[in-house]
């Protein structure tokens, strides 16, 4: 089977032919429709990643057939047995075991479940890493149920449409923030209330006059804006944490924390029941995971300067069979 | 009755004859044997508070005796029906209502609880908000458990001796930290693991490398050492935050939060069900509370300077009546 291997951060992926060991006994082989790029894939390829080696076969989001049904690969290996947090020998599928740009690939039946029926392929391949990592800090961590008022920041990125359209789907009043009004305007035709553009000046109190604060936050940049996010809770919010990309939080005001009974709550990835709520999730409320573009398995490279050139709206998919 | 009376922040209390009139039909006249300060007092002496009105009598510990019986006094006030967080018309006991620095006061007849029978009057007046506090950050917003791993900062500040004082009790391996390795060696005394001096460089380090880090830690400093709290956590742990004596946090790094699934919990004060559990729990357990001094109600500015010169390790009480 041919797979995008990456031999160093010098160069780009290489598909080629690739005679890699089935390591585990109890492993199977899943020959693979689709896979989706998530910024892990990115950074590995720079070298900003902890644990590289090469050659590796990079993906953590999979859509194939196995013994004649249609799966979807939950990218969460070896969680272990503490729901709140994964174990030490938790990994995350395409490093270090290879991963999903690939015709097919060896992992552990447990990983596999069915592909949700009204999803085509493009479409179930890109909801594993993003719709589990949505779910968890939503639901598991921030306890979102009907009726809350909540903003995603960064709307555009993969997570962040999830947790969107998660929240909407279960009847939440759904703010965002995004550096582009364009995409504000498509997240407002998913159904958002509203949003404002984070490159403006006074975007968070906006934000506050427009809606009075939120009950819960999702948000992945970290940074000096989180300060402005906890001035926009109200009493008994939660704000889920699940990525830096801005770096340090600063000037972050204990008296507001505590008086207003706030939580942060930091989250990544999920466990396996997880995993199975947000396919039911899913299936139950027929959401479509938003595709920006779709890549042959020969064009990984391309898929892989599109997100870096950071303007997508939601999954870049990889199309590798039909 | 008397009361100590504050009649404007340029000027001492002043003990005297207080005709303040029973403002609600439903109150009810409380003779008070002791009384105990917390913080919030001797910063509303100093005008550092919302809302100070003059004159008013200071005071949110109490017990004293009802109806033939002795009670302690739940601060808690109008918390109203979310328990995750007080709603817009809580108050504490001691501003805007008069408080407990005097022979006796008006209350709601709901605010009144059993005092413990282990306890004696002093014992009892030093329990109420900072033994609430303890409680409710430690169990309800941290979810404490047996067999835990837990670091209390600062200790010998009120709520900060109830935390250890209620981890031990229910037997969670507890360390500590202070400026003071007199007040160390007093709460080793009291059953804690170990502690470390904050004022030595390293304080951080020293103490991971005699824990491994902590599932819970109680922290009331918050500024800038809150990022060496978030490094001494274990995978999944909770911090909880009730105060912010030292300004602002910065530096916090999101990486850390989010691998590790950690959660931050703003926490103050608690509802008349965590006041219960609180007074339950030291029933059961048969906690003293540790006090620091004694003074009479005479002695009120006294007390007052005993609390801002910050050597105290425990609760500075009131002997008001035999």
């Amino acid at each position: 089977m041919k797979g995008a291997i990456l031999k160093s951060t010098q160069e780009p992926l290489v598909l080629e032919e690739a005679k890699f060991e089935n390591q585990n006994i109890d492993y199977v082989e899943v020959k693979l429709y689709s896979a989706a790029l998530n910024h892990r894939d990115l950074w590995i390829t720079k070298g900003q990643y902890a644990g590289i080696k090469f050659p590796i076969i990079l993906g953590s989001d999979g859509c194939g057939h196995f013994k004649g049904e249609d799966v979807v690969l939950n990218p969460s290996l070896e969680w272990g047995p503490d729901e709140r947090v994964q174990g030490p020998s938790y990994q995350v599928l395409g490093l270090p075991t290879h991963g999903t740009f690939a015709e097919s690939i060896w992992i552990h039946p447990d990983q596999l479940f069915p592909k949700p029926p009204h999803l085509n392929n493009l479409e179930a391949a890109a909801l594993p890493l993003a719709g589990l990592t949505a779910y968890r800090v939503l639901f598991s961590r921030c306890g979102l149920t009907p009726g809350k008022k909540v903003l995603v920041t960064g709307a555009g990125g993969g997570v962040a449409l999830f947790a969107i359209q998660f929240a909407l789907a279960i009847g939440s009043e759904v703010w965002v923030t995004s550096g582009s009004n364009e995409k504000l305007e498509k997240v407002k035709a998913m159904g958002a209330a509203g949003g404002v553009n984070y490159r403006n000046a006074g975007w968070d109190q906006q934000l506050k006059v427009l809606t009075g604060g939120f009950d819960i936050i999702i948000d992945s940049a970290a940074g000096d804006s989180f300060a402005a996010l906890i001035g926009l809770c109200r009493p008994g919010a939660a704000i889920g944490l699940y990525g830096g990309t801005l770096g340090k939080m600063n000037q972050l005001v204990p008296q507001v924390l505590f008086w207003k009974q706030i939580s942060i709550h930091g989250s990544t990835m999920g466990t396996a029941r997880e995993f199975a709520a947000m396919l039911e999730l899913v299936a139950k409320y027929q959401i479509h995971p938003v595709i920006d573009s779709v890549f042959s398995l020969e064009e990984v490279n391309q898929a892989l300067k599109r997100m870096e050139e950071g303007s997508q709206f939601g999954k870049i998919v990889l199309k590798i069979a039909d």
